[in-house]
């Protein structure tokens, strides 16, 4: 423990995600399985240097429990799986509409929208294929990590609501209450599953696990109100996609209820609230108290 | 039992079509619940008189095994969610681009594009938090049953895959192999599935499994014929969907292949292999004979 605290939290993070991107290419079928060119857009669109923010919380979430539980980066692959399907259908001509993911064009503009719509669904199902086959966890708690990832991924609060809820809220008055009711379900609950998966995984009590869903309610938050900032503050190029569209679309974000200054003094708070919810665990959760900040600084 | 074979086929499925709707209702979010566009347009298409064969295929396999097991129309309602999400998939305008369905107009036509992507994305990710949550069965059986499914609708020899090869393969000469490796994947792997969910369900024992695995191949294929035949046969009103659409599409078929009457012949012997399947079984699997011979029989 003491040698993993002594690497700097940017070498930590480029170990997780190392070990994130060996996972998801273990699962994800070769671009030489038939039918290749579904495999093949699956891949594209997975392997496009994602910060993998979701798969390192679950692992370092895991460790605040117990030092590195063997084959902890399987389960967090499933929450990449399905943090990138939800991009690939959200970039389609139908919803965002948008050119430019990750650095490269959408899936939709390399592989056309029919396999895009295919590749979306085949990512969604394999997590759940993934989390069923995991082979160092008890049937018990894979059963419990489809329960938390099939919600969070949902419709009632989930992520598919939130999508709704922010097409729909496209346009409409920017108020503090629906701007956390989408927030919550779009982004919040994937980011707080990813705590919650992770942890499940390595064992936690209940009060563990109800101390790091609080964490993840936090920087799931900070997350958020960060990622609105940066869509206004920082270029396309910066951000590695389209940047200034939820103000182009009228989207609900925070700065467009808050304004810039009350936002970000905002994330601060929930940076801050997010190292209290971890008060009960010793110096085994420093990577969680050190991403949390991380989250908060990032600029892109 | 000798009153339940008593009963009609046609009052059999009448009631078990029955015990899944009610299963369908019970497990998808109401119409109220937020947000309501999205359950609106799950249920649209969920609830659309559709035959339930998949759902009623894992009940009677089930009852193979073992009298009517508790809570068995839940588990046999997950098939019926991944079937409907499919079909609106499939429908979309970048897919198959087709109007009816059901005897109505498609998802999309009701409730645009963006939603009906996130209907079906919401459908598939209820039928793995309904496995996760079955009460009356244990981690290690729910685990099993997430297995299958997200196996059987997945890219590799599932019906993603199958949809993709069905899509490529149009316009192409219309081969033996090709039509064996589509239709064994697009809709031959959810009709196992379902037979072997049943079968899980229920607690079948290795040599039970693969008997009524066998049996579904053999249905699946049968059916599917059937349905290409149907499809160059019927009309547009007996299907509730568009007719004649596989010709018009060049699709890979069993006609298209083999010609109406070799087609016709095939599905007889299917049916009778499927017979020959059950033979380790008692008057326990009638009503599975009794659907071998329906599905090959029916005009619709």
């Amino acid at each position: 423990m003491i040698e993993a605290v002594q690497k700097t939290l940017q070498q930590y993070l480029a170990d997780q995600v190392q070990a994130v991107e060996r996972a998801l290419d273990k699962w994800t079928p070769a671009e030489s399985a038939e039918p290749q060119s579904i495999h093949t857009a699956m891949r594209y669109s997975l392997f496009a240097g994602g910060k993998r923010i979701r798969p390192v919380l679950a692992i370092a979430a895991a460790e605040a429990i117990s030092d590195c539980p063997a084959g902890i980066e399987d389960a967090a692959a499933t929450l990449e799986l399905v943090h990138t399907y939800s991009l690939i259908h959200d970039d389609l001509p139908a919803l965002d509409n948008d050119d430019l993911r990750r650095g490269r064009p959408t899936c939709h503009k390399v592989f056309g929208e029919a396999m895009a719509i295919l590749a979306g669904d085949g990512l969604l199902t394999l997590a759940f294929e993934v989390l069923s086959r995991l082979p160092h966890r008890s049937a018990e708690q894979r059963i419990h990590m489809v329960q938390e990832l099939s919600s969070a991924a949902g419709t009632v609060g989930g992520m598919i609501g939130g999508q709704v809820q922010d097409i729909e809220g496209e346009g409409r008055q920017p108020t503090a209450a629906l701007l956390e009711t989408i927030h919550k379900s779009k982004t919040g609950a994937l980011l707080r599953a990813s705590v919650r998966i992770g942890a499940i995984y390595a064992g936690a009590n209940a009060e563990q696990l109800a101390a790091l869903s609080e964490y993840g309610e936090h920087i799931g938050l900070a997350f958020q109100i960060v990622d609105d900032v940066l869509d206004m503050e920082e270029s396309s190029e910066a951000l590695g996609k389209t940047a200034g569209k939820d103000q182009a679309q009228q989207k609900i974000t925070f700065p467009a209820v808050y304004g810039l200054e009350r936002s970000r003094s905002m994330a601060e708070e929930e940076r801050l609230a997010a190292h209290r919810a971890l008060r009960i665990f010793d110096d085994r959760a420093e990577r969680l108290r050190q991403i949390a900040d991380f989250i908060v600084q990032r600029r892109a």
